[in-house]
C-alpha cells in the first residue's frame, strides 16, 4: 500500500495537493502545523477541507512566535495592505516567516521516518512569493538530499523524496488543476489577516482573486460566505 | 561584534561547545530544546551551566513526543540498559529520535536568520553514535546547504555555517579540549533515564563512564553529586 504525507495548510495551494497526492497514493497523512501564525484560523478550516474526504489532519505544534521577525508571527509588525498588485516589482516580504518550509519539511521528515513512509508531499510555489527563498526548487532539492542523508529511511535505499509538483506553476494553474481533480475549496482560506472572510487587501488575498480571474471562475470560498450569509 | 547560536542540550558535548564558541565570539545566544524528551532535566542543568557564564538558554518547545518511534521521546519504549559497552558491534539505536538534528538545525537556522546571525555551533559526534544518520558530517555539510538555499541571509551572501567542531572526535578528547578551556561539566547530563543522578546502565552513560576514563579525571557531576549528598 502506498503511503504519503501532505504538508496542509489548507490553503489553495496545499488543497490542491491533497487532491493530487489522492489519486496517487492509497493512504493519505496530513500534518498541519500550528506555528503561532496569525491566521490560525486556516488550522480549523484545514480540517473542514480535510473530513469531507474522510481524513483528519495531525496539527503538529511548532511555535514560531519566539523567533519572530514576521508579520505572521509577530502581532506587532502589521500586515501589508495593498490597493492592488504591483504591475511591476516584488511584493512586501514582511509576511516571510524565517525558514518555515525547512522547519516544516524537517517535521515532516522525522513523521516520515517513524512511520517509514517515503514520499511527502507540499504545495510549494515559487511564482507567488520569488522572494522567499524557501520555496526554490533549489532549496527542495538540496532539503531532500539533507532528508536522505539524515534519516535511516533515506540510508536504508528507500530514499525519502520531497515532491512539489505545482512548483513552477501558475495559481491560476494550480487552481484549474485542482478542480479537474474534484478538489472543494470552499473552506480553503489564504488571507493573512486571519478571518474566515478574507480582507481582500492583504498579498495573499489579492494574489487568491487574480488567481481565480484568470482561472476564469468564481472563487468558492466567497461564494459559500456569501451563502451562509457571512458576505 | 561576531555573534553565533549554540545548539545547548547540556550534555558533555554541547557544554564544551559552548566553552569553545565562547573563545570565538562576542556574544553568544544559546538554543536549548524542549523537545519531550524523557530526561527533560537535562533542561534545568543546561540553565545552570549556562548560568555560570551569566547566560541564559531560549528554551524553544518543539513536541516530538507525537513523532515518537524513540526510547527517548515515548515512555512505551524502554530506554535500553547494558551492563557494559559492546567491545564491538553497535550500541542500540532505541535511543535515536528520528531527524531531531535535522529539526534543531532548521529552528537554529530560522532564529539566526531572525537576528541576522551567521554562524550555528553545535556538539554533534559522530563516534558516538555511529548509527545516528543524523549526526554524519554528509549531512550536516547538506543541512548547511539546504539552510544557505532556504534563507534570505544565506542568498544575501552573508552564508549561515554549521560548524561542528568535535564531529570526528573522540568523547575524551572533546572533554580535555573542554577542560583547556575552563569548561564546568559539574551540571552537565548525560544519563537518558532522567535523573541527575545517572542510572550508569544506559548507552549514555556508559559512553560517559568510559569518556572520562580515558581523559583519566574524574568525572565532575559525580563529584558534585557526591559533595551535595546525593550520591
Amino acid at each position: 500500500m502506498s503511503a504519503c504525507i501532505v504538508l496542509f495548510s489548507g490553503g489553495l495551494d496545499s488543497t490542491t495537493a491533497l487532491y493530487w497526492a489522492r489519486k496517487s497514493y492509497d493512504r493519505l497523512e496530513l500534518l498541519t502545523f500550528d506555528y503561532g501564525q496569525r491566521h490560525r484560523v486556516e488550522i480549523e478550516m484545514a480540517r473542514r477541507t480535510a473530513s469531507r474526504l474522510g481524513l483528519n489532519p495531525f496539527v503538529l505544534p511548532v511555535d514560531l512566535s519566539a523567533v519572530g521577525a514576521s508579520a505572521l508571527t509577530d502581532p506587532s509588525i502589521p500586515v501589508p495592505e495593498l490597493d492592488a498588485l504591483p504591475a511591476d516589482g516584488p511584493l512586501p516580504t514582511t509576511t516571510y516567516v524565517p525558514f518555515r518550509n525547512g522547519i516544516f519539511l524537517a517535521l515532516a521528515a522525522a513523521w516520515a521516518e517513524a512511520r517509514e513512509i517515503r514520499d511527502i508531499v507540499c504545495g510549494f510555489n515559487i511564482l507567488d512569493s520569488p522572494d522567499y527563498p524557501d520555496t526554490k526548487p533549489e532549496f527542495v532539492r538540496a532539503m531532500e538530499r539533507a532528508v536522505r542523508l539524515g534519516t535511516k529511511v533515506g540510508t536504508r535505499g528507500q530514499a525519502l523524496r520531497i515532491l512539489a509538483p505545482f512548483i513552477r506553476m501558475k495559481k491560476s494553474d494550480i487552481i484549474r488543476l485542482g478542480l479537474g481533480l474534484g478538489a472543494d475549496y470552499s473552506t480553503s482560506v489564504s488571507c493573512y489577516r486571519g478571518n474566515e472572510i478574507p480582507c481582500g487587501r492583504c498579498p495573499a488575498c489579492l494574489l487568491r482573486q487574480r488567481a481565480w480571474e484568470e482561472a476564469g471562475r468564481p472563487d468558492p470560498l466567497l461564494a459559500r460566505l456569501k451563502k451562509e450569509g457571512k458576505r
